[in-house]
């Protein structure tokens, strides 16, 4: 019952939230925050609120008016603009507005020529009570409005005294603090924009040699920086660079047995020279990663390494830290199992030792390690096999020392668990694109990924193909097949990649699986990186679209238009007046023709109005009018359109 | 970082939850509660679920197993029945199923046939484990268990010992308490069955007379209880029954000046006999209102009384507590007004007062003072207009003695308001169903009504009419539109009720208002209570339909189905094998006729199937079949069927 009398506001049903405000929205710097609530009290009396909003570190709270924009609703609306990476707290904050009350119900009786005099001296009574509160900047006009009462003749003077817009202005804007009511404090997570937009390049360095059955190097990737960088990739990723171990190592195609060239898998990672924290010596030196990290910067690139927490048997932490690993009743320690099938050369880290907080903090230290050789984005292994509570914390961990580092969650499994990964702190996440294909289940799928509540956590990173999935669209496919799914992928989501030799629409499958056959995995393989067949320009010509045009870089601005062939799939991204329109041909062995539905409304077309549509992969320009119209993709020579709107 | 090793699971989405978990669910006893949430770990391992529940007075949690209903989307659900009036706790927790991991892990195993001797080894390790925290009357079997694989030679042998349903059924039902996750602890509000299923008839007491100009009594009240309860109804509501103000008393249809001999209006509390706690002596005593509650009982009646907040100018707390009243700059105590209009027989108590504690201290000593008195039944006037944490903390206090009070909220406001009001502990709710007339907007209502979230919280109590409100449609559609609106209100909720003088169809409107020329809220009157074309025949039968099936007594089962005619409305109720089904012509002017369609799957009935409905307010029989049957409703006839499905 303490100090409640005036408290009699109620904030309800805050819009949008995650998990109700259990888990931050995810927003990019520039980035707008709609703040949406049912605001109302008791009674008949005004109301005012604020939304309340501030970069985390900080300790001024910057505030934005909020409007009763559906009164029959009590529905309250503001929003503000993010600026600063790192985490933004905001609440609402709602107060009585006691003198536009009062002066709403003294015009009324003004209005009806009742009786007011008493009223104007409540109302002075009132404006009096709010000195003792407002700020010293704004009492002098105050003060002196008082004065003025004080001399001036008749009611119906102090009436037009008492209500001036001015000081209205001032008393609405400064409520009585007795009568505050807020919500709980919310979180923004602002992640830079790379988080959102990039075109994601892997590679293993080791395939980046020149010479069959040498290991490519540091070096060798800085040779290939010119041709990445200019098929337009932003992000170099790396699978694991660490030593890798020599028990168990496996020979090429996963075969349990080896021969002494064989480089082994990089995610058994760990041998005597070390660990996480040390290099490959056939890949080269801290010196040599550094000076590619140095010329990655000069293209562009970004290096993103794979943190996978597997270690192999002849990783220093079995050694220094055997509790961290489960143990067989004889003692021994555990390899990896999927009963009934084996995993000899990767010995996973029990995270429910007993020890297990030393096992959170070295995660974290080799984190910051590699922060520190100035990697800032990390694609992490099998998140959804180690503890939610592990990630949460080391995520919240590194970036409160590096708030720019980006954390890519490589989880397959059930939606739940991946999306989780995405509330409690990852930056990005992979996705089911990789198995999409068709047009209702892409469309249905997108329009989860891209609207809220989804929109507002996680964000889709497609990948056309991994080093562990070879899909069957692209198997039986040809160049066409890869070509559908380069366009898919750079303009479905802002943030796509591709594994090497996609681009080369090359690839062998492993009879009746999802995997490639000599994969680099397991050996060295070199390429010729200009090989015929390649879509280099495609890759390149997508990747510059989405540079030139800022509606393809926001990511949650794609809308699924009508396109009556069931094979062809129209949609768009729409960035003020910048309209783009894909038509993609989804099947890629027949030419498919369909009628496609353009939003007119949307785009401010007349219905029978002529405008332009410019194909920006083939520099052709189509004259359209009106909502429907036509267009055939041979796959066999251009499987989509990606049509800017000119009017 | 404390002791998270364990705690793997994660528990999301709890459903259904009003406002999340801030306010209660509303049940009543024998209803089922549903508990569904996502629940999920990271990796392969297994878990296992329970909802806990108790009643809130209670230590003793009872539990029942949740089942994974949906593994792909990590859906769990089960599901408790309420017994006990007042609040029940509930909470999700979840474990690591440690025991059946290993099961299955090993079980792949033995079935690949491959050496599985040291599995069985931890298996029985892990069982060791189990007993430091098993209960007495599990361990026996257990260790007997534990003995026998001892004894037992072969990993075979072994692993059909451990492998039998009675261990792992222990086991299961007792996981590793250090991997327990819980949900936050959740609420429910258990009224007694009449929060939901109630017939209310509303009357002044002082209407109850027999000879015009003198007021009639409890005494004269007890004289009509017969007839009432012969109707049919429940609950028997009086407006304040308190001694009524002598200054400023109005005079009949609300005049300012009244003669010696006008009542005034009951809404104008308090003189100097007394206030909230006293009786207004033309209408009796204490004894006599004590003689009156035993007399309802003997009926199936029951008392709700009036709280209005409301002080007439000669209130004793005036007096004695002038600092709860709003004071003129003058000094004077503040009436209440709406500017312009005045009410100055009305003197509101200021709950923003600084002595506000003393108020609500003072108001739940009424509230306790007319609960001793017998009275279970509080219809409040004008709820929203007092402070919602008033409310939330004096309807808590009086049902922490009272756990049977029930708190119907009078307040026709914006929608959030009232469903506030309805959250923060009023057991029942006015509606707009007063104002909803045609066939879309009747619709509309029900279904937002009668569906989670609403139905979960909000009980909607239908008034046909009330003193202040005789709305335009009864006015103009004479005995046809009193019966639509009858039957409509006893049918579309389970709670609904009449003002008296509705069951005569009588009335004449303030033209243009829709308010009651000579209205008894300021004269005393008199009726005829058999007057001709009374429809109090029609009003017993529904109240019948509603005792006699139990399909009419659940809130949330209400379904619209089609009917062609959109004058028509067709709708049903169903429990079990029970189905009613009732069609209403909306229109009291027109026959009209329409196909309705009977939803005959949901009834378990072929497409050509021969079935009876059997109107239960004519006792008229019908044979259809299939789904598109006719019916043709003359509302000078009979309005509406309420037919029981018979097969």
């Amino acid at each position: 019952m303490s100090n409640r009398n005036r408290k009699r506001i109620l904030i309800e049903n805050i819009r949008p939230l995650v998990d109700n405000g259990l888990y931050p929205l995810k927003r990019e710097p520039g980035d707008w925050v709609p703040v949406i609530a049912d605001i109302f009290r008791d009674g008949h009396q005004k109301i005012c609120a604020w939304v309340e909003y501030k970069s985390s570190g900080k300790k001024h709270w910057s505030k934005v008016k909020m409007d009763c924009t559906n009164p029959g609703l009590d529905l309250w609306e503001a929003g503000f603009q993010v600026e600063q990476i790192g985490f933004y707290d905001y609440r609402i904050a709602s107060y009585c507005d006691d003198f536009g009350t009062w002066l709403l119900d003294t015009g009324k009786k003004v209005e009806a020529d009742t009786d007011f005099a008493s009223d104007i001296l409540e109302g002075i009574a009132l404006i009096k009570n709010y000195l003792s509160w407002l700020p010293e900047y704004e009492r002098a006009h105050v003060k002196n409005i008082l004065k003025k009462l004080d001399k001036a003749t008749g009611d119906m003077q102090r009436w037009q005294l008492i209500s001036c817009p001015k000081l209205l202005h001032i008393l609405e804007n400064h409520p009585d603090p007795a009568s505050r009511v807020e919500s709980d404090k919310l979180k923004i997570r602002v992640d830079r924009v790379k988080a959102r937009f990039a075109a994601w390049y892997e590679c293993f360095p080791r395939s980046c040699g020149f010479e069959p059955g040498v290991s490519g190097t540091f070096k060798d990737v800085i040779k290939r920086l010119p041709e990445i960088a200019a098929m337009g990739f932003d992000v170099l990723y790396f699978p694991p660079i660490h030593p890798v171990g020599f028990s168990k190592r496996k020979g090429p195609n996963n075969s349990l047995t080896c021969s002494e060239n064989d480089p082994g898998c990089p995610y058994s990672i760990g041998n005597e020279l070390g660990g996480h924290d040390e290099i490959e010596p056939s890949l080269g030196t801290f010196e040599d990663f550094a000076e590619l990290v140095a010329a990655c910067e000069k293209f562009g690139l970004e290096i993103a390494l794979d943190f996978a927490i597997n270690c192999s048997p002849d990783h220093p932490y079995l050694k220094e830290h055997p509790d961290w690993f489960s143990k067989r009743p004889d003692g021994t320690i555990k390899f990896a199992e999927n009963p009934p099938k084996k995993y000899e050369d990767i010995y996973p880290i029990n995270f429910e030792s007993s020890d297990y907080k030393s096992i959170w903090k070295e995660m974290r230290r080799i984190f910051l390690f590699w922060a520190k050789k100035g990697v800032r984005i990390f694609r992490v292994d099998n998140p959804h096999t180690k503890p939610f509570a592990f990630w949460s914390w080391v995520i919240e961990e590194v970036q409160s020392k590096y708030p720019d580092v980006i954390f890519l969650s490589e989880a397959f499994t059930r939606p739940k668990v991946m999306k989780a990964l995405a509330k409690l702190g990852f930056t990005q996440s992979y996705s089911y694109f990789t198995w999409r294909n068709e047009k209702q289940e892409l469309t249905e799928y997108f329009e989860e990924l891209t609207t809220p509540p989804e929109s507002d956590f996680y964000r889709a990173n497609l990948f056309t193909n991994t080093p562990d999935i070879f899909p069957t669209f692209l198997q039986g496919g040809g160049q066409p097949a890869y070509k559908i799914r380069a366009v898919l992928a750079a303009t479905l989501s802002t943030v796509y990649g591709i594994f090497q030799g996609f681009e080369l629409c090359e690839g062998i499958p492993v009879p009746g699986k999802e995997e490639y056959l000599n994969s680099d995995k397991y050996e060295i393989r070199t390429r010729d990186w200009n090989a015929p067949g390649n879509i280099k320009e495609l890759i390149s010509k997508l990747n510059k679209i989405r540079k030139e045009y800022p509606a393809m870089q926001e990511y949650d601005n794609l809308e699924f238009y009508q396109a009556e062939n069931n094979k062809v799939l129209f949609y768009g991204k729409s960035l003020g007046d910048q309209h783009l329109m894909i038509a993609v041909n989804l099947d890629p062995f027949v030419t498919h023709s369909s009628f496609v539905h353009v939003p007119l409304e949307k785009f401010g077309l007349g219905p029978a109005q002529e405008y332009q549509v410019h194909d920006l992969l083939t520099d052709r320009r189509y004259l359209w009018r009106g909502s429907k119209n036509y267009v055939e993709l041979n796959p066999k020579v251009e499987p989509a359109h990606v049509f800017l709107l000119r009017k």
